[in-house]
């Protein structure tokens, strides 16, 4: 069965990017830290047009839950980093310029109504103002017989996990503590197992199954 | 050399305790879940009184880390459950009865002066009311050369914290998500490493060192 997943970067004290975030440092203050662990592997920079990096458990993990993907699904902001018309967005194309890493279909949830782009390598932009429930369930008929991953931001996560959307996830861990910024969970509380526990010293990867009655 | 430390179940969103808490349900709305890993384990329940329980490496994690605390610091709150004047507490000698399950001298941080109380098998709680900082200090001459574990609340580890006086921790994240109460980490960030991950399907537990300059 193809699920619906999400696979997140997280501080220790729960936050998936620092205070302050701006349109040249995203992520907030100290929130690059978040992602040292990703960008040093292999299969990561492949994806990503960089070479070199280390092979191993654990890029090979991220190779396959990647290669299991069929659809994404994004908040605009996430998307931009931008809010507003798009006419007014610095970045209306997205932060991944012509040959985006994810060769997939991804479903952009926005207030503002915009044609599809299509990008080189398979990835094509939808905008959807229907809400985050409406483009998962979008994402997951073109994702087919693949996973539909939700790539963020907290605020799709959330609603995902609300409207009981969700079937697993994966948190990963970093060995930082951020103190202010952008919490990962809200007040959702879906029932999850614990299913599989991969570490390095650099981070701890936490797979979760949502329990559904 | 003897380290001071913590070691605390915290749920997935970082709390460690339920919203509401009561002195009936001291651990707040669904909080007790946050403990189900370690109420099964056996070394848990011989040092709580109880028969049975799991044996194996995370029981012996815990006997093992256990056996090293010379000391403990805790908040009134975690105490008793209580505050304010000691004659209107409802539970004056705190949760654990006559024999404790410390064995080692617990230095209470309250406002409120009081005078030593000693306890069956080794346990003190001695009241202390110059502050987190200073309690530590004492439990630490305390220990001698073991370590010095300050057991909570949450308050009192974000004291600890911000005066740089961890020097390793542990984090048992518990699979559930709590959506609102208390959170472990408030707005101090040291540095961290992970030094340590021990896995159950129950929990999984997080250790790191305080990276000093």
């Amino acid at each position: 069965m193809p699920a619906v997943t999400f696979d997140i970067s997280m501080s220790l004290d729960g936050f998936i990017a620092g205070p302050n975030a701006t349109l040249e440092q995203p992520l907030g203050e100290g929130g690059e830290q978040l992602h040292e662990w990703v960008v040093r592997l292999a299969s990561w920079r492949e994806r990503h047009g960089q070479e070199g990096g280390e092979t191993g458990p654990e890029s090979d993990m991220l190779e396959e839950s990647t290669a299991k993907i069929g659809a994404y699904v994004m908040g605009r902001r996430m998307f931009s980093g931008g809010e507003g018309p798009w006419e007014t967005d610095a970045r209306p194309d997205g932060w991944w310029g012509d040959d985006p890493p994810f060769h997939a279909p991804v479903f952009v949830v926005t207030h503002h109504p915009r044609e599809p782009v299509e990008k080189q390598g398979g990835t094509t932009y939808t905008f959807f103002t229907d809400g985050a429930e409406a483009a998962i369930e979008q994402a997951r008929a073109a994702a087919g017989d693949k996973d539909t991953s939700i790539a963020g931001g907290a605020s799709i996560v959330q609603q995902a996990l609300n409207a009981g959307l969700v079937d697993e996830f994966q948190v990963s861990v970093a060995p930082i503590l951020l103190g202010d910024g952008v919490r990962l969970f809200g007040e959702s509380r879906p029932k999850i197992e614990l299913t599989r526990v991969v570490d390095s010293p650099a981070v701890v990867h936490l797979k979760y199954r949502v329990v559904k009655d």
